[in-house]
């Protein structure tokens, strides 16, 4: 029995045959295609289209062969169609790892070529990384790997179970042996899945370890939503979609049930417990989070990372701000006063938070704190937040 | 300063703003939208589409509002337009999981208005769970909850890592007891992520344990391709596209290597370690894998489970068949003389494998081996799958 050739016809029949007549073999379109120099080709099989753009944020780097007369926006590209298929090239791309959409007559399509899709929030996208140093930073690497696991701890303080994500180096499986730990911390509308999904720490992380340049360490990834016990489609709400804003966020629970994800991490895994074997980083809302969490909790923490963070808590329509966020000039010089190895901030130059963490560093050289500080291009985004954990990592216990 | 206001407009502005010309606001639209009994309905704003459709696997059961004379194809269900937004209602829906997609004026698109996304070998879908019974089964219930890793193991045999996902239940953190070990292989064109992904076998042990029907275990879910040592993206080829035939694959390498995977899982996890704590299961591919790995070492396993089994070898070019798959009917009739408790096989009506598993069911009947049959509707697909893993689970190691 020819059994390759029999799966082939048949295995899909039920659901292929009966779209035959108005799907197109997706299987012939390359895209993206990766060309020479950092150029990267995008197809879409579409002839029916009246008119087909890239987006993403790939989109903002404006370079390639499109016509960009016929751009509608900045940052919108338009392809070309020739024989029913859509293209244009990107050119000139710098190695990193980019996100990207088609937009077909108004509707946003991720890319039928290219499996590799991502969500970020509310949307989901295709992913496409650019051959070069950031790929070798970003991407698989035949080095030796760490393991991820999603587990769950109880926390009485929420009266719930709660997932979170932690990267365990290679050797911790198979040794007996104690890491220091990193606690990192997504943004708003984020989750437990953002940092190893979009943030690529995991492999950040082998990377870093099997080059030398970072210390074998576990990172712990919570979920910082206190009005959801896991990401989107792992919680007891089901297939429920995703919102930016959520109740119950930056109210000062989160940072004060804290020391529960700490207790859970040193009683189940093998962990250095001293604080100089421990470090909080987070972007944006974990930024905040982690500048309160280390001020809140002097003792716990001996280098901290604030990443495009969030400074000043919101007002409270009670005016009565949690104690957790108060004072913050004082704690902040008590946390200094009893010894912080590592106080790292990064932001990049069109940031909107670029002020307020402005700001936060003149009252920090007002009290003579001493501070490391990455100033980078561009604004709120992944591509800075992947580079500042890269950064930031190989400078942790040591 | 009124943080949730100013992050509103900001946050995503160099991305969102430019596209404001010609993106809908997508979140204004609600799909899908669970009605009662049974009912689903899906929506997408297209206003510029000369043409919208629905498929996937939900479509296959063609009861809902739209008109059948207007179906290209059966099981391609016409979507109806009002004021830009294309919408079809589909009635009377089984609590399942279940897949869809929209094909706009020919363009598979995933719905912009639901996140969740799975793929299936080399295309993505959406997913929506219909309430009920199913839903209680595949989706995350209040319940104590497993963990689940992913890891790499060394194969010496193939000289290289490979990764897997091991699943381990509610109560192996922060305990010294030992747990029996479920081994759950993935069809062609799957891989270590299949499972707990597509099939939904982190969901089904964590419910199936929690109401008392299933021994509390471990599920090792490792890559049957041997051509690959992780799925499309997760290995060293980078951003991969997959393929479901690959090179490498059912040729006896898979089998001869597997003992070094029960080796890893019980050099690294606290495993009962006797054959009656030890099972395996396969689908497709993996049934396959599934029959010849049991019988190559009949001392391995005390539990075997073949679901819509491959049962044949092909043919192979050489004309040489490796030693595993010769003498498969001696070789199953010593597995069953050294004592196996179960010996389970599902297949669904339709499915194309269905008539080899008929005469391998002659086999064993005329050698009078007793084996436990489960003859469903349907085909070869995962909505058997998944039930026949519900089915199975239960009757281990107790």
């Amino acid at each position: 029995m020819k059994f390759f050739l029999l799966l082939s016809p048949l295995m899909f029949a039920s659901s292929v045959m009966a779209q035959e007549a108005i799907r197109p073999d997706h299987a012939k379109i390359i895209s993206p295609e990766h060309l020479e120099h950092g150029s990267v080709r995008f197809r879409l099989y579409a002839p029916d289209a009246k008119k087909v753009y890239l987006i993403g944020n790939i989109s903002r780097f404006n370079k390639g062969d499109f016509d960009a007369s016929e751009q509608p926006a900045p940052g919108v590209i338009p392809m070309r169609e020739s024989e029913g298929i859509w293209e244009v090239r990107m050119d000139s791309l710098a190695s990193d790892l980019y996100t990207y959409k088609f937009v077909v007559d108004g509707v946003e399509v991720v890319d039928p070529a290219n499996v590799h899709v991502v969500r970020d929030v509310a949307s989901v996208s295709n992913m496409v990384m650019v051959p070069g140093d950031a790929a070798g930073l970003y991407g698989v690497s035949d080095v030796p790997h760490g393991s991820v696991m999603t587990t769950w701890y109880r926390s009485a303080f929420n009266d719930n179970d709660r997932r979170l994500t932690i990267y365990l180096p290679s050797g911790y499986l198979g040794s007996d042996k104690s890491y220091p730990v990193l606690y990192l911390l997504h943004g708003m509308g984020g989750d437990e899945t953002s940092w190893s999904q979009l943030g690529r720490a995991v492999e950040i992380l082998d990377n870093l370890i099997a080059q030398g340049k970072a210390e074998p360490m576990i990172v712990v990834m919570p979920n910082g939503n206190m009005a959801r016990n896991a990401a989107p489609g792992n919680s007891t709400l089901g297939l429920e979609q995703p919102d930016f804003y959520l109740p119950h966020t930056m109210d000062g629970v989160y940072e004060r049930h804290f020391p529960e994800i700490v207790e859970f991490v040193d009683s189940n895994f093998r962990t250095l417990r001293d604080k100089n074997s421990r470090a909080v980083a987070g972007l944006s809302m974990g930024g905040f989070h982690s500048l309160y969490i280390s001020a809140a909790y002097p003792d716990m923490f001996g280098y901290v990372g604030l990443f495009s963070a969030a400074i000043d808590p919101r007002e409270f329509n009670s005016g009565v701000m949690p104690e957790v966020y108060s004072d913050r000039r004082a704690k902040v010089r008590r946390l200094f006063d009893e010894g912080v190895r590592l106080y790292w901030m990064g932001i990049g130059e069109d940031d909107f938070l670029y002020e307020a963490n402005k700001k936060f560093r003149a009252e920090l050289d007002a009290d003579s704190i001493p501070y490391k500080y990455v100033e980078t291009k561009g604004g709120h985004e992944w591509t800075n937040w992947r580079h500042y954990l890269s950064e930031y990592v190989p400078l942790l216990f040591r």
